[in-house]
């Protein structure tokens, strides 16, 4: 069966790991009840499976008590490896002008970004297109290592859980960096909220639960994004064969699956134009990225709100949501 | 003093980290000498650095051996983030398109793809623009935080050593992929051969050095690249503080610091006419580079070698060499 697991700073200041044994938070004044099922919270994601995988029953019993959702950790910790993939929504894909996927693209976020579902996200000094990408991340059971073929048979052997997580994404960095880098303008702290709850199954329940999954991101009270993991377009087995012929992970890292359509950043003619034209001009291309995407919108502004949603719809369960403010460096 | 670190596995199979007593090997088949500190060489490269920074006199004593440098690992372990800078010498720069840098380009590298010295390169199926990047290597002594402000008068508090390291590149798969993501194409195991040694310095001695340092690289008997640390556009102690300001690291964690000219791949005319016409066609950009490219050459081929060297001209110090055979998937 299936748990709730969650990381969370107690009364006395301590990481805890605990279960979720109420409905899931998604506001940061939400009071809810965890089992503290005795793991020290300085414990590693990938430690904290492996204790759950040689006895579950572990996590069914403990004391019960009340905290508040603002007290929530990433239930990932940052010594994961979290590698991203791009466009994998076909929605998403058209809206950045990629109207047909050939390829799995790839790419990382620093771990220093993970942060906490109820912390603020903090907009750099300089940046002036943050965006927000509502994604599900998978969080790995074991080692990926060569020659590993991942399948619908097997996934449940490589994949421990899933979590709600934002993409955060300083587009004029992205797009200012020579050669469009990605890894700097996602790699910010706080730049990856990630929580409330890590939703850990045992190997049976993985395959079907990772095609039925439900995510949506509202900004400003309007609902944005909102897409089911039976619309990606590299699904998680195929693209964990592909990691796999490439690099190793470890237990406890993630893959974020990308992001559906309904980004601020939008791939207009103009734009793409304008990323022809400058292609080795860095500055001038940012310069003309900012004129052209603020007519879209103001992007994220300190202040502002976003609230993420994750859900299980074969299993009809509530898997939580975020909250994040927008504050200024 | 600085001591020059190795990591190697010893005739029972085990891993060890030991200290060179010898002149530095540049070829699989040296016969080195090297001083056993007895240290488990299961210990990360962070972990060794606080034992060299506790007692240095560690260093000293220890039954002294003999060993083939084939047996040489690479002294950064694979749990250290690879942070590379892309275009940090100007002739690279400009052999790439970029005649004039505004602003210092980071990317990653799969901490996987590390391996040993004398290790050979494995050319990925489907890869055939295979080609290198010779570059100094710089290890944390500590960690690098938010507000961490690093100059030459604190730059020894935050590096421990340096190494040398070819920061192999496909770059079918660097300008195939989808926006010109770096990660896949540079982060295939066996992409980051790195050592023979670690030079780890008392934290008086790391500026001085790090302005001082000689690479070069020769393929198939002729010198390719050949540069001196001197030259290097974005310094490493401003690069740290920039990164400092964007995300964490830790105790050894590498930041490549980029490669001079003479790479294979040039950014010719007709190549930068491909990227910005056909950027958002992967696969016709992919395969119009390579109609390009080899004009310039073969890439790397199966069979072929590249020896790679490392001088602290400071010190008047060799600090080895490697020798990779290019081997197929």
């Amino acid at each position: 069966m299936a748990v709730m697991i969650l990381r969370y700073r107690d009364e006395a200041g301590e990481l805890r790991w605990g279960r979720l044994s109420s409905q899931p938070p998604a506001a940061p004044d939400d009071v809810i009840e965890v089992v503290d099922v005795a793991i020290d919270g300085n414990l590693s994601t990938g430690e904290l499976i492996a204790k759950f995988d040689q006895n579950p029953e572990l996590f069914e019993r403990g004391q019960s008590k009340q905290i508040k959702a603002k007290s929530l950790q990433s239930p990932v910790t940052s010594d994961a490896t979290l590698v991203c993939q791009g466009l994998n929504y076909a929605d998403h894909a058209a809206e950045a002008g990629h109207h047909e996927r050939k390829q799995n693209l790839l790419f990382v976020k620093a771990s220093s970004s993970l942060t906490g579902p109820y912390d603020d996200i903090v907009r750099p000094a300089g940046v002036e297109l943050l965006d927000y990408e509502v994604e599900v991340g998978i969080v790995l059971r074991t080692k990926l290592k060569t020659g590993d073929i991942v399948d619908d048979s097997n996934v449940g052997s490589y994949v421990a859980g899933v979590v709600l997580c934002n993409d955060v994404s300083a587009r004029d960095v992205m797009f200012g960096a020579s050669f469009f880098q990605w890894f700097q303008g996602k790699s910010y702290r706080t730049f990856c909220p990630t929580g409330p709850v890590l939703y850990l199954m045992t190997a049976s329940e993985v395959a079907v639960t990772l095609e039925n999954l439900e995510i949506s991101l509202t900004y400003q009270g309007v609902q944005r994004q909102h897409a089911n993991t039976s619309q990606l377009v590299y699904k998680p087995a195929e693209t964990l064969t592909q990691i796999a012929s490439i690099m190793d992970l470890r237990a406890g890292d993630m893959i974020l699956t990308g992001t559906p359509g309904g980004v601020i950043a939008q791939g207009t003619p103009k734009l793409v134009e304008t990323l022809k034209t400058q292609l080795l001009d860095d500055a001038r291309r940012k310069d003309e990225m900012r004129a052209e995407m603020k007519k879209l919108g103001n992007f994220l502004q300190p202040g502002e709100a976003l609230s993420l949603t994750l859900r299980d719809l074969h299993g009809g369960t509530d898997l939580g949501g975020q909250y994040s403010l927008i504050a200024e460096e």
